[in-house]
């Protein structure tokens, strides 16, 4: 079996590989910070440097910050210069679909072939490999990830490079607006005398049920904000969605709405807080709280 | 077993009605139009009025257009002084929540109980049993339905009088918002140069899965907008949201948006589409098209 090896091993990273591991793949990681990657010292080989990952590969994985960072561990450290021929880079981070085009003609360039493939599913669904996995680039490429992909959860090939980061803006701009849709919905019934929690029961079933409405409408009653994922985070996601908007020409009017929430939301110090904190901002916003609590 | 009188043989009532006669319940019916009560003539009496029909019936259940058509059957024609002590009154249009607490003061007055039960699940829904009830009104006089709202679908007991109605909004509103995303979402994925309806099949299973996304998404995709829900009724209850949201003193931005765009949408002639037909106005918006045909 050919050798994989896997760049970034954070909160997502570091679930992924031992999923990766559990299913008898042979890595090397790398993190710039070494002691993560510690823990995996008796099952894994350890690299020094990106470009010793990259040179004894079949596989790139790299799951890191952003697009920047993704660059400077790419490019930037020379590690692609490494890449062997033929080699596969899987680039998991989340980052701008233009700046995933880039990247891809750079490993091309080099004599590799790429594909982007974000996830969306957070640390439990690395944990449980059950992440869904988003993936832009040529189809035969696709296939020969297979195997691997089916370690961490259900992968769509959606389209050219590009397109997996597509499908994660797709999917952050509705689970933002919908977060906003389940919050003034249920503020307004329960302004109005309804218990919300019955509000949300009744709803699930219905044209009105969604992950959202379940996961983080109980949230909402619970007022349990623990991130799961930080509104700083899904308030950067719409930036991205936006300036991604802009760049086709288009206009996405609840977008720019839920986003300027967001960014009020962060405006009045909630950036930590779990994305379904916007009901704080819905109730900043009101002066009411959804448990009738004075605000 | 307690004789039904049930006013409002329409889209939804005539399957209600079927229902309610194959689980064995004994039927009064009473409709504008007489002769769309007649399909059912060897299975249940047909009323000649509305006072007629309440007068000889425990539970009277209504099922009309809008809450002024409410009053004028109920109220303005007279009916309500022909209630028995005790009769329940359910009201399963979708009306305003004050109305359905008018409307439950006047059948207190009449020596009734009143419980407000609108319903969502569509033709469809009520064609299959599978409605989703929401229900106001004390807690015995919901038991007291039980029976009845089993034949019908599931229901929910969601707090005093107008709770129902008020969850129906809280449904409507999240529909109509989640149209909105899943638009905004497709078309942004699409002119991208992603494939949108591998974008809807990878967001199914993860956070941004809704029965929206699923069956709405889908309807957008085929560019298949025979309702469904017409979009000039989305319009109505999103106005209905809106109206109900300053009753209480309540700015619900994403609502307000999506309403903006309704009223567009209908203002460029396309009442008569399903409310997925919302992509049409965000196309129209942006002068491009999902399916990159010309616009």
């Amino acid at each position: 079996m050919s050798r994989i090896s896997f760049l970034g091993i954070g909160l997502m990273g570091a679930p992924m590989v031992a999923r990766l591991l559990d299913a008898g793949f042979s890595l090397t990681l790398w993190n710039r910070t070494r002691s993560k990657a510690e823990p995996f010292a008796g099952r894994a080989r350890i690299a020094d440097s990106p470009a010793a990952a990259v040179a004894e590969a079949q596989v790139v994985i790299t799951m890191l910050e952003n697009g920047a960072v993704v660059d400077q561990v790419l490019h930037h450290s020379g590690a692609l210069a490494q890449l062997q021929p033929g080699a596969l880079v899987i680039d998991m981070s989340s980052i701008e679909p233009g700046m995933a085009r880039r990247h891809g003609a750079r490993v091309e360039e080099a004599g590799g072939v790429y594909l982007d493939a974000p996830v969306s599913g957070g640390t439990r669904g690395a944990q449980a490999g059950t992440l869904s996995i988003m993936a832009g680039g040529e189809e035969a490429d696709f296939e020969r990830a297979t195997a691997l992909f089916q370690a961490l959860g259900k992968a769509t090939h959606i389209g050219p490079v590009g397109s997996g980061q597509l499908a994660k803006l797709a999917n952050q701009a509705i689970v933002g607006i919908t977060i906003g849709a389940v919050s003034e919905a249920l503020l307004l019934a329960a302004r109005g005398g309804a218990r919300p929690d019955r509000v949300r029961q009744a709803l699930l079933g219905g044209f009105a049920g969604s992950k959202i409405l379940e996961q983080h409408g109980e949230r909402m009653l619970q007022r349990d904000f623990q991130p799961g994922a930080p509104s700083r985070i899904q308030l950067k996601d719409l930036r991205m969605i936006l300036d991604e908007a802009r760049a086709e020409g288009l206009s996405l009017p609840l977008s720019q709405r839920v986003f300027e929430q967001y960014r009020a939301l962060l405006a009045s110090g909630h950036g930590e807080v779990d994305h379904s904190g916007l009901l704080l901002e819905l109730e900043r916003l009101n002066g009411v709280r959804l448990d009738g609590e004075l605000p």
